[in-house]
Formats: structure tokens, C-alpha cells, sequence
């Protein structure tokens, strides 16, 4: 499916990180839906460079210019498409990669893949920055669930070895996810904030990164979503996430914990409240044989820590065939999670309501 | 896309576990790859149930009857279509779960979704029974990716919190590779088979069931395999490893470890090797930005314990709208890991070969 | 997409015609839909052969059996598959044709397609008998859509210069669709019945065969059917048509002939009827900008003579490099328009129960 | 699959005719492709409005702008995205076809099927103007078929009842394509210039407008393009041409033509010509069973006259609920025919392209 994503909407991502501009296609949109455009900056600006010193300094404006799909603020059925014009000037900064390839990075993949002739400037259509497309996309689904019931709320689990708190599993205040949406250092238990910070600032002060866990839940879900084997919630989500650079696992509910559990231990037993089936514990992150079961969707994903450090590294000169030392220069986030939240966000969105505009 | 994986091969499951038959449809195949069917039923043997006291006695042939798509031992480039008749009858030991459905299986999803149409006897299109489609597919494709070079092997990673050996990430013997193919309980140390066998058995003992990870590699896969963003390799083997039931997580090289890394551990230096670019440590999994690299594909899927368990659970009686307790009778695996890893292998074959047939 | 289509309920064909047996999954349809088998076989009956003496007088029994995906005659909302048991055995007839390529045949590009493997055999995965597979999953789709109040049907429109009295295209009475519905030669003048048969006679006893037109309406359509662009109905009902071997044309409305018309003559006037509006003139075969208007589906396919005819026709001969003779022995159909008529209707019904089950 | 096509490249048409912009992206290019900007600009220019009396005397630039996938004149492999501005400011002009839907436009389909959201003005996504996406599209595509020795070539077959000289279907000079691929009012037989140009200039005068049909040759396709049942060159192409606004037919080879014929007239026979296999007729347009078989592609496609008309016209006036006129002001194509054919050649190109880029 190449940049492409999506059954029900599918959703076309273009660009380049120093081309002309990155954009967007959203094809498959209801009709009649009224979008809050100050909703989707708002969402833009927590993945936003340069606010924070745990982020690049790098300045963005990152403002999204829509193109079509949208009149009077209401969506009119046709393909929405939108794009964020590139600022930045191309770069000399990555002509060296060409030829030394990071390591970490799609450089050297993607030179065998394309043959030479991708766009290297800024990580090219590799790039982070091709997720600001994602938020955008996301924040406009995300807007049609809510008025479905469904909600979506993510925050930064772990920062190395720093967790906030997790999730309750059965389901979550409206004001922490009112918290978290707005936040662009989305935490459940705040005094966390702190020690997650120094864990960023001392990887950078020592000219390196840290990686960490996101944690994402989705609430209002109705049950029946999904489909059997392959079109299950599980697969579609995961298949969305991996689309965001950087992501290298995903778990639903006790996901690898479950391993070690006894069937007794993970088995989420039903009852009724007040004639609503639920289940105990949610063990399974609301998904049972790929069908959400109406209990809340919970997923965590691991993020790896930047691949773009100061420190010196090892790696091949393919140009003169020999192995070689590499300095990175420029300015990186020494962390992406906090900013990889809204993208998570987004994601989640764009996936449920790929789903939910399935018929049954 | 529901039961219906692929883009270049697409691969259509369908049947119910006590239905007529169960069958697979491969469409896309290329013409001409010689295919060995005793190959083919060693395959499906592994995965079948009744091998072993760790697993369901119940007896199945599970003999795959080729309809079309195979001439003389050759594809044809046709749709290649196989089914394996149900001995087994319609059982009456399901007709409980429409009312009281099973914690931890599908059955109220799919009451919700399908409302309460859905074959529930043995499971019906949500059966692990259905993996037999999977591990034949799989067969087939594993043969032409084998003349490609292309090597895959998986075995136990762990049964609740006794584990095997880890594959060594920058490649593994063809010996072993062998051994874990030929294997109904695929081990590296075959001295963890006791211990494990113990874990199970105790489960067993108890009437619970256990949980376990599987680890898979898959050597020889060229560098530039994969699209960018959501077409890549990841997004790909992700989204059909949750195409098997019980799968909650999945993690690529040193997933959700690298969380807790810093990038200058994290990252994999490139270096020649006989002219060949390989990198120092592959805990990318050999996949970056999307894209193979070289290295061996490698990640891990978490495979909860069964939810079939003889202890009384608790659960709702949908007819009377109150709570209620359930006793599910006959047989079932202790854990179904061990007959996991062939599923493993095998979607992993089908994902390899769709991407394989991509046009670069 | 090979041998498959579809969006929201997607079909796979498979199958070869002396192979084992033929047969097609319907994935995506909906759950609690009651089927009524008889009926299923009635529209069977209509395209199998031996019917008459100007079809092929080969016998097939070609009763379907359902292997998943109804029970108790309900869909299940799992795939629905089905295979129809080839009971004619490999026949000797046709290995001459693996290097003498039959004119009209797919036998030449087949076989430099598929690198001279494919089942050559009654035509392989070429042959009209698949066309089985889709009236049967046509029957299926078509009592789902008549439940939402849309009715299909079609007539032979001619045979060489032979026309019958084409539909009415504002729409056609319920009882004149009963009747090409049952009808294994279905014509609206039945005068026609008999130059008709003359027609094809006359080319039989000529050793020779003859073309013809169906005409096809689709009644109930609701306004609103379809996507812009690419997605259309036109789109969708002429990708499905081609797949009915020897097609050469589709046409809408008036088609080729508004190509000779004014605007004034053309444009369908808008007007109120009992508070509904319709249209005057249905020129646009009820599809405007690729959407449904209300107005009935109306289209015309284009069939060309049978192909495989007795007379001695010049081809190539691949072994020996030379240009050679051939006869082709057997038994075959001088028209195949009487039979395709049941396949068209069944097409028709799988594209537009595909397209009414996307959420406008 | 709405605003998108194709499987190997897919592309995403966005815009509204008075928004923003309208545009383009084609994922699944191949990188390292040259592409000359000029000559796509000289495509784009033979669609555009403004060139002869005979089209509507609107000015358009549509000079597109490259977004992204292209860097140094050469594909990058990352999605191509164009856009072209709209100049022209959202008229008042169309603000009555809300309530006034003009017949033969998609006006009132579209309103009911998005609920009256859609963008009407200029026809909105509906509008002709879209296939300026197309022909750019198509404009890169046939560049890199030229590569692969495949041209295409379309002319005006016919204007109401003025033909021009139809293609030879077994092969065109590379004089004749040439000439067609830089005509704005392509003929082969300049002598039919004139009386086409009278019979336009007649219906204009009238206050009406004409249909005609175009022609198109796809030559140097080699054998073995297109799939079985729904993939075949037919199904591919006719699902592409109908997302031309206007088409309302299409047929290949003889077309309709062949359903008058008998087997022995309408088979094409093989015979070697310097080791080469060929048909000494091309009755099948070159495609057998749906797969191309090294003669060239050919088919014709109807298009309606244009349904903006002068003259008043009935329809409904859907706010009072009663019958009304309606006049269409403005300028309009008397005959859309010369500008189509750009964006039929553009459409076969990139329905080939797409199907010379799958493994067969």
C-alpha cells in the first residue's frame, strides 16, 4: 500500500521533509461533517517542533493549507486534501548521507530500494516531519468519533526507565483525557514530568537520545468493529502505527505480560452493570478475536530512542567502498516520544474511524 | 479487508471450525514454481492438534484437498485454491456459549457484530482452526521464497517465564534452521523442553492454561523490501501476525527494550564485510524506515494463554440478562504456542512473499 | 485485482475447468441474510448448458456446495464459499492447443503470460464455465438487494441482426422481469424466440458461430449509489462485465449513441411525480456524474461470436515455428448470448450490492 | 475506491473546481525516471479550455506545481504530488443548480448523496476540470511506457455523424502518433476538420452542443499485461475511461460491431511474421481472455454531448418542490470531444503503466 492507508477513508501521504511541501489526501469523508480548524492547529502544534528544549529548536510553522473537501467549515464528501509548505531551504547538511548512510536511519535502505535517487535532504519522505500529515488527518477523524462517543487519549508511559502511571484499564476520567489532549507532554501523573525531563536532558547533554513507550486508549467504542483474521481492530492498528518512524512494537492489554499469565489471570470475565455488559478487568484491550467487545481499546507502543545523535559513529563510505566515521550535525530531539503522542493520537483516529464507517 | 490478506499475492480464508470445510484461496501466485506437497502436509502436521500431551487430543487429518491453481506439481499462475474438509460434527458442546459467551474468546463480539447469526460450534470463522489455511498458505509461499534465498524459522521464545535461547539477531546456522522447521516443539536448547513441558503441564493439572512469546527470523531478505510509511515491512508482518488468534503484541529486533536504550545503544553501525554491507548488531530487527535492510528480519509475537479452560469462570447469561457462572467442557490445549510457531512461520512467508513481488 | 472484486463485499474467483472443482468466496456480506437455495439453483440452471440444442449439448450437473458462511440457510457473516465438482474428467481434447493457440482464445496470451503452465485443459481458469461461479454469487447478492427493493434483470437484445424490442427505460413492469428472471432464453418479444434460433442455427449448421447484445436494467436503485471519478457505477458495473469472457463493450444509457446526439436531445429533464422526481428521458442509463439518480440502471454488453468454431482456422504451430491449420473438435456453443444473459444479471447484482453497502 | 485508481501506481484526484485546488498523487512510481516537464506541460495544454472557438473561451494557466517525488527532473520513488491553483474565484453563477440541478449533470445525484454539502460551484468535484489531474498523471505515466516502447495514440473518431479514418487496428506510423500526440484537435484525416469543425460550430449557434467519439491505440504492449476475470486489460481500462466525465461507453476490438459477426469473421488467426506472432486481423483489440496479446491495444470510447446547454431546459426546483426552468449562463464546450482526447490517451497510459508494473 505504499503511503496509502485505509478501506473505508483512505488516506494518501506525499512529501518530501525539504521539498515543496507535504500533504495529505482523505478520500472517503462523510459528507455534512463540521471540522474546528482551531481543534486541528491545536493538535498540530503539540507535534510541533520547538516547544520545549526536550524537542529540536528547529521552528516550524506547520499550518496546513486546505485545498479541497471542505466548504464552510463542513466537510462536502470529496477527497480533503491539504498541505503544509516547506519552509526550510534544502539542506547541505544531508548531502553526506548519501554516501554515509546513518545508522539508525532509512539512508541505506532506502538508497538500495530507490537506487540512489530518493530524496536524502532532511530524511526525505522518511522524514519525522511527514507526521505533522498524520496529526492533520487524525485531528479531522478525531473530530467525526466525538460525535460518535468515541474518544482517544494517549500519553508518555516510559522515558527509559521513568513510567507515569498507566491507564486504568476499564476506562479513564474525561478530564485526564481532556489533560492529555491538550498537552504537549502528556502525562497522567505530573510529578513524573520532572524525572522524565532529566532523563531527556542527560541524554542530550552527553550528545545522545532515549527512547520510551506510548500508551494509548480509546474509549466509546462500540462493540462489533473489526473484522475477522486479517481486518481485526489489532491488525489495523497496528498497521497504522508502524507508519510513524520510530515505532518498533505494539501490545493490546497485557500484550506481552500476558505471556506469563495462566488463562484463569488473563481470561476478562463479563457481568452486568446496570445492564450494560462489561467485563472485570480488560485484560485483552477491549478486542476479543479482532472485534472490540466494547470495553475500552488499550494499546501501548514502543518508540526507539532518536537515531540522529551527536555522538561520533561507525559506518560505510559507499562511495569509496570502506568503512567510515560519521558526525551528525544539526539539531535533534534527544526524544520524540512526547512529541510522538499526538501522532499516536492521531493514528488510533484515523484507524477507528476507518473501521467504524465499515457497515457491520 | 476482513479475512482477505495481500496485495501482489492476496490470500482469501474462509470456513467455520465445524462447518463443511475449511479453505484458502492464494490469487497472484507466479506460474511455474514447483511445488512439493509432502513439503507441504509436514507443515501442516506441525501445527496439527492430537501430537502431543501438551496439546488438544482432539484427531484431525487435516489434509489439505488442492482444487485448482497446481498442475503436475506446478502452479499454474490460476488462483490456487485448497480446502480441508470438518470431520469433526457440528458439536452440541457449543450451543451453551450463544447465551453465555466465553471469556476471552470472541463469542459476544461476534454476537454483537453479527447479530447472533455467526456460527459459534467450535468457534466458527474465529477457530484456531483456521490457522490450518495459514500454515498451508504459508508452505506454499515458504517453497518460492526459498528459491529466492529467502529462509524462515521461528521457535518457542518462552512458555510463561521458563525461556529458550534467543536467536542471535545477526543470523542463525541453516542446521538449526533445519531443526526449528522440522520441529512440532521448536526449541534452540533442547534442554528447555523439559521445564517448558513442565510449565504446561501444570497448567494442565490445574485445569488453567499458559501463555508463551514466539521468536521468528527470516534470513536472506534483501535490502529495499518494503514501502515507506504505512507499506512497510513492519506495518506488513504486524498486520498479519494478529491474523492469528491470541496474538496481543508484536515487537521488531529489540522492540520494546529499545524503549529503555539510548540511541548510541540502540543504533546499528554499518560495516564491510567482504564487500558486503552488513551492520554490528541488528537490533533494527533489519528493518529501517519501513524498508529491509540486509540483516535478518527478526521480532517476537506475545501469544496470550487460552481462554478455553475447564475452571468455573464467570460470565453473563444473555438470554435471562443476569450474571452467571460457566463451565466449559472438552478438550483443548493446555497452551497453544508450541503449535503456534508454524502459524508464525508461515504468515510470515505469506507477508515476505506479497512484499517479495512488489516491483521496486 | 486479478480474480477478484469488490470493495465492501469482496468476491474471489477460483477455479480451472478440468481441474478438481471450480468455486468463489463472498467476503463482507452481511450477517442474518436468509437465503433461498432453490432459488440460487434456479439461476444456476439458467447458464449451465445442455439446456437446448443451440447451446453446447455438454452436461454439468454444477450444483454448488456451500462450505461456509450459511447456516441454516442464514449468512453467518463469515465468507461465504462455495465449489461446484468438476465432473468431467481431463480431457485429450485439448493438448493440441498448448501449440496450436486457438483464435479468439486465450490460449496465445495465456500461455506467454503464465510461461506455458497454465491448465490449458477446457480452457483453464479462461474458460466461460467460470462464469458459474458468479451466477452463483450473484444469486446470493440478488436476494439480499431485492430485500432493499432493487430488481435486475436482462434479455437477449440481439443475436447477429436480430433484435428484440429493447426495455422501456423509465422501467419495466414487475411481471416482465419475473419472466426473464426464469427465462433460459430470456426475450421481451418472444416473437423473436424463433429468428433468433434460426440465427444461431444457421451459423451452427455453418460450422460457424454468431454474436449478440444483452440488454440489462436494475430497478430501485436509490439516488446517491456510487463515488465520483473513479469509483462510479459505470466503473464498477464495466470492470465487472469484462470479467465475463467475451465481452467487448459496454454501454450506458443511450451510450455510443448520444455520441451522435445534441445536448437538448440528450439531457434527462428533471420533473415531480407524486413528490418524486424522476426524469423524462432516461438517455443516461440512471447514472449522472458516476452516481445513481433513481432512475433505473440501464446497460448494454456487447458479446462476440464464440470463438472456438468447427470450420478449419489458420493459426500458429509454437513447437515447429511454422504457421499451421487447425480444427477444433468438440462440442460448443453457436451463441453463447442466450446462456451469458444470467451471468450479466448475477454481475450486475454482485457490483451493485458492493456498492450499496458503502456508507455514503 | 472513490477518487482513486490503480493497484502497482495508485493515484489520488483531489480539488473542487472553484476551491483552492485541484491535484494529484501517484504512489508506487518507480525512482530514477527522467521526466520532461515540458512535454508534460504540452499534454496538459492540449486539454486545456481557451484553444479554438470550438472550446469554451475560459483562460486557464493550469500550470501544475510538483510538490513532491521529483527531484533534479527525476522521480524520487516517493508519491508524486502536483496541484494546480485555481484561479478563477468562486462564482455566483452556479448557486441556483442547488436547488435548479441541471439535467444531465451530476447536480441533483450528488446532492442527495451528500445531502446537499457538496461544492457546487464550477461543478465542483464533478467538474470537467478535474481531468487536468489526469492528463498530468498520464503525462509522467506514458513517459516511462515510452521507455518500455509503448505509445499511445488517440484522435477524434467521430464528431455527431462526421468520422474521420479509423486507426488500422494492426498498427499506426510513428508520424501519425506523433502528430495526434501534439494536436489540440486531433485527426488523422485533416480533411474531417472542417466538417467537424462546421457541425460544432452549428450546434453552438444553436445553443447546443454535440457528442463524438474518441479512438485510442496503445502500440508496443507487450503480451501477457493483465490479470484473469476482473483483472484483464478490458476491465482495467474501462474502469479508468468512466471516471472521464462524459464517457458513456467503451468498446474494444470491433466492439459492438462484433456482436453483427460470425466466429469465423470475428477470430483473429495467428501467423508468424519474421519469428514474430501476430494476427493478420485485430478484431479482439488486442486483448484475449483479458490479457494483451502483442498487438495493440484499441478501443473507443463515447462521449455525450455536453450537457451545459443555452437553451432552457425543464427540471425541478427542489426548494419549492415544484417543476421549473432553467438557463445555464456562462461559457461552455460546445463539444468537449477535441479536449477529451488528451485525457483519454493520459487515462490509457496510466492504466497500462499500472499493469506493466505487476510481476506476472
Amino acid at each position: 500500500m505504499s503511503s496509502m492507508f485505509g478501506e473505508n477513508i483512505k488516506i494518501s501521504i506525499f512529501g518530501e521533509s525539504h521539498g515543496e511541501a507535504i500533504g495529505v489526501v482523505l478520500d472517503g469523508l462523510p459528507a455534512g461533517e463540521k471540522i474546528d480548524m482551531c481543534a486541528v492547529r491545536e493538535q498540530m502544534k503539540r507535534r510541533a517542533p520547538g516547544n520545549s528544549e526536550t524537542a529540536t529548536s528547529r521552528k516550524e510553522s506547520d499550518l496546513p493549507r486546505i485545498l479541497s473537501g471542505i466548504l464552510n467549515n463542513i466537510t462536502t464528501g470529496a477527497p480533503l486534501a491539504a498541505i503544509i509548505e516547506n519552509s526550510n531551504t534544502r539542506s547541505k547538511d544531508y548531502s553526506d548521507f548519501r554516501t554515509k548512510p546513518r545508522p539508525g536511519h532509512a539512508d541505506f535502505a532506502a538508497d538500495i530500494k530507490y537506487k540512489g535517487y530518493n530524496d536524502i535532504s532532511g530524511g526525505g519522505h522518511f522524514s519525522g516531519r511527514l507526521t505533522a500529515c498524520m496529526v492533520f488527518a487524525g485531528a479531522i477523524c478525531r473530530q467525526i468519533l466525538k460525535r460518535k462517543g468515541i474518544e482517544i487519549a494517549a500519553h508518555i508511559y516510559s522515558i527509559g526507565n521513568v513510567l507515569d502511571k498507566p491507564f486504568n484499564p476499564l476506562g479513564v476520567d474525561a478530564e485526564v483525557v481532556k489533560n492529555l489532549n491538550n498537552s504537549a507532554f502528556a502525562l497522567i501523573d505530573l510529578n513524573k514530568k520532572s524525572p522524565m525531563h532529566d532523563e531527556i536532558m542527560q541524554a542530550k547533554k552527553e550528545n545522545d537520545s532515549i527512547g520510551g513507550i506510548i500508551e494509548c486508549i480509546a474509549m466509546g467504542v462500540p462493540a462489533g468493529l473489526g473484522s475477522p483474521i486479517f481486518g481485526g481492530v489489532e491488525n489495523r492498528i497496528s498497521s497504522i502505527m508502524f507508519g510513524i518512524p520510530a515505532v518498533k512494537g505494539i501490545e493490546f492489554g497485557l500484550g506481552f505480560e500476558s505471556s506469563r499469565k495462566r488463562g484463569s489471570q488473563n481470561n476478562d470475565e463479563f457481568y452486568y452493570e446496570d445492564n450494560i455488559i462489561r467485563t472485570k478487568t480488560n485484560n485483552s484491550g477491549g478486542i476479543l478475536g479482532g472485534i472490540s467487545d466494547g470495553m475500552p481499546i488499550l494499546f501501548r507502543v514502543a518508540v526507539k530512542p532518536t537515531p540522529s545523535i551527536s555522538l561520533v559513529q561507525k559506518t560505510v563510505d559507499l562511495k569509496n567502498k570502506i568503512d567510515s566515521d560519521l558526525e551528525i550535525k544539526g539539531r535533534h530531539d534527544p526524544c520524540i516520544v512526547p512529541r510522538a503522542v499526538p501522532v499516536v493520537e492521531a493514528a488510533c483516529a484515523i484507524a477507528l474511524l476507518d473501521m467504524s464507517l465499515a457497515i457491520i
